[in-house]
């Protein structure tokens, strides 16, 4: 169970190493009859494409996504649809150094603990080049989603320290893709340009937070006991590189909280449904969605690399210098945000296409 | 895909209604040949029953296992392990009141919304009692993992916002069944005791966090991409009610950190192998483990049944008062503890089992 | 994967040894809001319970379900519903001879060269009597096909040599429960009755065929590629103790005829639909129900337990003789049909609710 | 569950529409550290290919594949392979006047009344094109079998009414792939390829037989219950197009034996290991190897597409006569040979995975 399928009935599975000839994917069970956008697909891939963030790696990449099967004039056949993006700015040459060597807070070492071999070359199937089929197959997530009336924006809500401190539902998420940085608030968004920039001057990385807002989800969402809906979000999202730590609503704050003061008030409308005042659950209780908007958080850490020397380890178990080399983000949250977006329309599509089974 | 099945090798299916004719699962993929100790199984699950903890509540359950399957003389076959556990003292009278009418705060409507049923006597299937199942197979995959050299704790870390402020590495984890409140401190464990009486008395509820700690795991345990052992124990956490928030190693407070301050140096150790110096990443490195001790924090909302009428809505969207009923715990997260200790035994039992296959 | 749970999405984990506490499963995935008649599964069990059929084995159980959750009223909750019954009339000691010695045809020798450990006792595992667990959940399963129009008859087509010579089409099937031994032929049926009593009294056995028949299963069902749906057939079938061949339609026989002869032609029916003129195809084309009845047969060898003296071989691969002992069947066929009919319930429930995922 | 994935641990997804961009796959599960031939896997494929075979179609393909990820060097790096081969020399303008038209025989209505729409040039996904991604996924699992020493031989028992009078035991199975037919005794391969030339100069097409032989799988190997070995086979065989038949050992003659006459008696070999005099069981027991030679028979009814004029069906139920067109075996067995090689060395990858997680 080598783990690179996600997914019950709506699956995708990635391959594919940062230098090796191509990264990619194949999503199977997207239902039949799909009209997709594959331009708007592209756009999603372009977002999180090295070298289009000027806050990013200096590597550059066309990622022209590569359509396999799966479609006839754009529209899904139920049939596996299959996509590749070719590597091609692969300087692999950059990381011959570190064919025997360890970084720290790299996964070299535990990989090849793992596997007892390792493809060394720009951390090989570790790196965040991977996340590209998981982009790929999230927009085709999404145009299935968009037509139940579902909406996922992801936004920066914090880099290093500097959090955003405006109320979700005052945000306009369409600004989310104006600026490079990826928060929706101008001012914030300015200041944590401005924080990026002199980290990176100093070779140095930032961690930082992304929020998620899921708008149009029908309540009766998600499986009760283990597939809770903000499980599978979790696993989702823990998955992705740097992730750290996950919460949902008002996550580990609740903690915190009595119970008189956590629950969300219903406001009964008689035919028309229930509501609730607050939003306190996220839009999630005993893992089913209510009806509320989802709303969570994913703590990443900064980038281990950073360009400063540092201290590595050979195969011998002994210290050696490693170069700072390579070509590296100093901060991977705006890159992150479409992959956020990315797992959260995975994991809705799939339970959408679950909750079909639920009744008799 | 219901999911009342958790794990792929190693693999639990729970069932079971809190007011049904039982609670139980079935363990598949248990290797055979493992000497089970029943009477230490029992032992697991009579830290979490009702009545057993003073600062619980007052329901009453034997909770006697019945192993139905999968064992000679107490040694596995290879075979699946079924047990299951009776409801008996179900007054399920106490919640007729509830037939029509959904409470704040439970998953009452989502799960009616989900199926267009349920059973509202004690939650039903949404009620913890279905983490009973839960305790015997996690406490089947400890004594796997035991054999391995694997040893999991898991503590209270904090009840409402009183906090444990000690170093994890100076508790004796002991201790943590010492105290009622399963917090391994004597100090903090007895102001923990008195907020959550204090908190009882109001007719409130409390929240809080739970540590875990996995020591001797071996390196290169995990898998790559989307199944990363982190993401893993993060569903496994996210599936227990309540659960609000995840992170592993120093999580949230890596967002804020430099990549120059985040990173653990390493000490080579020659042919010893190779350690960290510090423990951010928390025992995991690109979803697999290295060699560190796996540390995490799991969030908890508090108890949403509160001891005080609280307003609900019935069926026709018009609010209702309900009346407090029922027995419920003040604060869930002592109970939770071996709650969470089973469920990373579930994850990394099937880790260990996967990783047998991860070589040619 | 240790490859005892059933389905995708309705799914069935079975459980338990012939002479062990219980034997039962878990069924998942079952829709929720199905109103089940419980005494009609019971009906189902009865049928291939030993000692109520006069061909069979002498061993007496009274195999009464016991229901443990998933149900509210006889109406299903969507969520696990779990079920056991209690071995009782175990009479272990007839196979103490047989801990340290194989049997040939067996799966004794196979099973410990598995597992390192077997249960000796009955077959442990290995016995028919864990069939039981797919009865009943086939049983639930039958409910929720009938609710959407569908029909599953088995029947007996072949005792020893002597063989069903009746189309299928001109079978009244209530009649096959009439007859001990499982033919709706009341002639047929006469004729391989006799011959089980003939071969029962000189201590042998028999093996057999067994047809099954599904009416009214929607065009459309069926998955493309792997999960073809005479694919999962052919595995539910082959999965039964003692099967040793599979064919749908004309099967074997269509190697030996040309594509001229072989193919249905098409009966158009303008707006009313299309049916083909003959059924050589068995109701599926490409993997998918074409709307016309499912037919497959499936081959059963002759029981390996026969009431002679065998020449086994203990651990040390010695020779040993085996003295005839245990109760066993002259002939399995009459008691399988109702498990041919449960495991066809379990695909087709199965692909009917994958079905519901299949379009946009 | 779309159904294109295959396996647990050893796992493929298959993808491609016969007149799409490109059919392929990717590997899941391979265990990492396995050094790969990979011009032997391309010799697998040229043995499928079409042009290839003088028996078969005249469509020319140059089949070559492209690797993509998953490997260093030709060593196996633990992570996904993926592969594609272009599709080059689609006549699909052959298939216009198929667009609103189904054919007798062929999975076209069938698969267009489950999703609703169908990419009707040349088949779709329901083309034997698609086996293309199984052979070379096969190949990969042959090349980690042959490290065990296990070795799979399939070849042609059966065409038309023409069978193979040879015990296996005396067939020289190098021979397969000398003649053309796949046959490895020389005389039945000359009449069989003498019968396909007749057959097809009639514009008629032929069915057969394929048998397959696996010698030196070590014992223990499969799983009991619903994932039986024999069972995983048959739903390889099964999910073939065109398979309508699949029996172990002496499969349908078994079902006419008496118990006496059919168990395989044991050879003692003391220390040695203990064999079978006879393989009636086929090399496997209760689901499990036992040391023997696993052997077993697929049976394939003949093309559907003759080239003569028939019979069809329209979107409104009318009848419409077809013309002959495209380009067609006359009869798939010669080519059907490496996919139940590949489809046999993909069951059996699988289960030698599993197996390593049996025991404590």
């Amino acid at each position: 169970m080598a783990g690179n399928v996600f997914g019950t009935i709506f699956r995708l599975i990635s391959y594919g190493e940062s230098h090796g000839p191509a990264v990619g994917g194949v999503v199977d069970g997207c239902p039949a009859g799909l009209h997709l956008d594959l331009d708007q697909v592209q756009v999603e891939v372009d977002r999180r494409r090295p070298g289009a963030n000027p806050l990013g790696t200096a590597r550059t990449e066309a990622d022209r996504i590569e359509w396999h099967s799966g479609l006839l004039d754009g529209v899904t056949l139920g049939t596996p649809i299959a996509f590749s993006v070719r590597n091609k700015d692969a300087r692999s040459s950059d990381y011959d150094a570190l064919k025997d060597v360890f970084r720290p807070g790299h996964a070299d070492l535990s990989w090849e603990q793992k596997f007892g071999i390792r493809d060394h070359r720009g951390g090989g199937r570790s790196s965040a080049r991977e996340t590209l089929a998981r982009v790929v197959a999230g927009g085709i997530a999404r145009q299935f989603l968009s037509n139940a009336g579902v909406r996922v924006d992801a936004f920066v809500t914090q880099v290093g320290d500097l959090r955003l401190d405006v109320d979700w539902d005052a945000l306009d998420t369409e600004r989310t893709w104006v600026d490079s940085v990826r928060c929706p608030d101008p001012a914030t968004a300015e200041r944590m340009t401005r924080l990026i920039e002199e980290v990176r001057a100093l070779g140095d990385t930032l961690g930082g937070t992304i929020g998620c807002r899921v708008m149009g989800i029908p309540p009766g969402c998600g499986e009760p006991v283990f597939d809770k809906l903000h499980a599978d979000l979790a696993k989702a999202m823990m998955s992705i590189n740097a992730a750290k730590g996950f919460q949902v609503g008002n996550g580990f704050a609740a903690a915190a909280l009595r119970g008189s003061q956590n629950n969300d008030a219903f406001v009964g409308q008689g035919k028309g449904g229930t509501r609730t005042r607050t939003n306190r659950s996220g839009g999630v209780l005993g893992g089913i969605s209510n009806g509320e908007a989802i709303e969570f958080e994913t703590a990443f850490k900064p980038v281990s690399t950073v360009m400063r020397d540092r201290e590595g380890v050979d195969r011998g178990g002994d210290a050696v210098m490693l170069k700072a080399k390579g070509r590296h983000d100093p901060c991977v949250l705006p890159r992150a945000v479409p992959i956020v977006e990315a797992m959260t329309c995975l994991v809705l599509a799939d339970h959408l296409l679950r909750q079909r089974t639920s009744k008799a």
